[in-house]
């Protein structure tokens, strides 16, 4: 089946999107997205993400260029044109294009484009685990808005890669801020752990999500800063986010953690979020 | 005239460029670029771009598609294509067109794309000189590869228009780095200072001229950080970039650098600086 994109307002098959190369997302990142989970052909927490969106967009001053109830439609539309049950929407907004000048252009208009893609989910690995590495966070001091500029997080992920692990955590001197592309928690002494949602993470749907169920699970939840140090001698390391929804990591720069398999917190909610995704 | 691009290696009418947008320029900003001054038909400077290219593209792991004598050659051609005698070249590398995944493709081929423009000296602006506003630095850890992830010198550069200045000099917590798309040196006592060329600045050609002028001029110079407070206390404030040459600054926050006219030590770098680009 030929993908359809969403491209500027209209259907077209994969092949025929072109970007101009005065597409400010081509030349400056200039552009903010977001990652929607579609399970059983509906959008997951989309209003959520619609609210991220408007954050990321208000952030660096871009103006979309529909309502967010016209953007849901369209997604919604995007997902039933592609026959989609279980996969993600890809929906990225940019500036507009312009001749290449720093100066926001005077009269161009957002460029709009969205896509998606079947994606199974990581059952084995949601099951076995991730290994991961720690490094050095070099990002912006604005990863609460969720733009385009991705290049730290693409070299920390390749990183990982390269060192036979799933992930980078990420650490900003020696505090933990979040992964490559998902938010980190950590249990300890049946506490779940995560960093405060400032500027320095991206403020997760799954992870907001997480912190409910465990709230009502009566799991306590502390959102406050924790260090490499914690993050080694914690119970049980989790990330969580769109894709990988809750995953256990079982192992940190070649250590152990807990017992090495996903532990009881992690289990008790990565059920609570199956409930929640097949409600 | 309509422009000629070299695009994939091939030579194309603007209008006939499209990007894919699975170019992992448009989606991460996973791309280098350089600027290059033209003069008199003639590559300002072409080494030591080239140089810097390769180094930007080693930082972020990206292979060059051709040898820098092939890309040199070609921005020749580009230049000559376009009968350009006075303006610049725009040369951008992205990692390549795939799907969307942090991970690096393992076969895609990085896509080139150079275009030029015509753009005049700002003979004006470098007599008069500029105003500027001080702005935090929060951009990433790498600011010396020249990469596609500009949106935190787009925010600062639009911040400084909005508050009727020419540009935004960024500090990092008080400690002055560079602009939002130039270097930044003061004058104090004699001497010319600037940031030293370490990851948190981009290692400006313009840069390395003038200080190679002013030590040739037996001006004193010094490699070190300054403070915003010595940035207002300074003598003399200028601007070093490939389209900005040697740029006075004479107002910094609505206070006036010095006597509020450029000073004697930018005037005779400016001066030197000519003579270079005639030779």
């Amino acid at each position: 089946m030929s993908q359809i994109y969403w491209y500027q307002d209209r259907w077209l098959p994969a092949d025929e999107v072109r970007i101009s190369p005065e597409d400010r997302g081509y030349y400056f990142g200039d552009g903010v997205y977001e990652v929607f989970r579609v399970y059983g052909g509906k959008l997951f927490e989309a209003d959520a993400h619609f609210a991220r969106l408007e954050k990321s967009a208000a952030g660096i001053r871009i103006r979309l260029p529909h309502s967010t109830e016209v953007l849901k439609r369209r997604m919604e539309e995007l997902v039933r044109r592609n026959g989609l049950q279980e996969g993600t929407v890809y929906l990225q907004i940019t500036r507009g294009e312009a001749p290449r000048s720093h100066l926001f252009p005077r009269d161009a208009d957002p460029v709009a484009m969205a896509y998606c893609t079947e994606t199974k989910r990581p059952i084995a690995a949601m099951q076995t685990g991730y290994k991961a590495i720690t490094a050095e966070d070099v990002r912006w001091l604005h990863c609460d808005y969720k733009t385009l500029n991705l290049l730290a997080n693409v070299l920390a992920k390749q990183e990982a890669a390269d060192r036979g692990a799933d992930d980078a955590v990420l650490h900003r001197g020696g505090t933990v801020t979040e992964s490559s592309a998902s938010n980190v928690m950590i249990v300890k002494d049946g506490s779940l752990i995560t960093h405060p949602a400032n500027h320095l993470i991206l403020h997760g749907i799954t992870r907001a999500v997480v912190l409910r169920l465990a709230a009502r699970a009566e799991i306590p939840t502390e959102e406050r800063s924790f260090s490499v140090h914690e993050l080694l001698a914690a119970d049980e390391v989790l990330l969580t986010g769109t894709t990988i929804e809750v995953m256990p990591v079982i192992e940190v720069d070649g250590r152990t953690v807990g017992t090495g398999v996903p532990g009881p917190v992690t289990r008790r909610l990565q059920q609570e979020f199956e409930r929640v995704i097949h409600a």
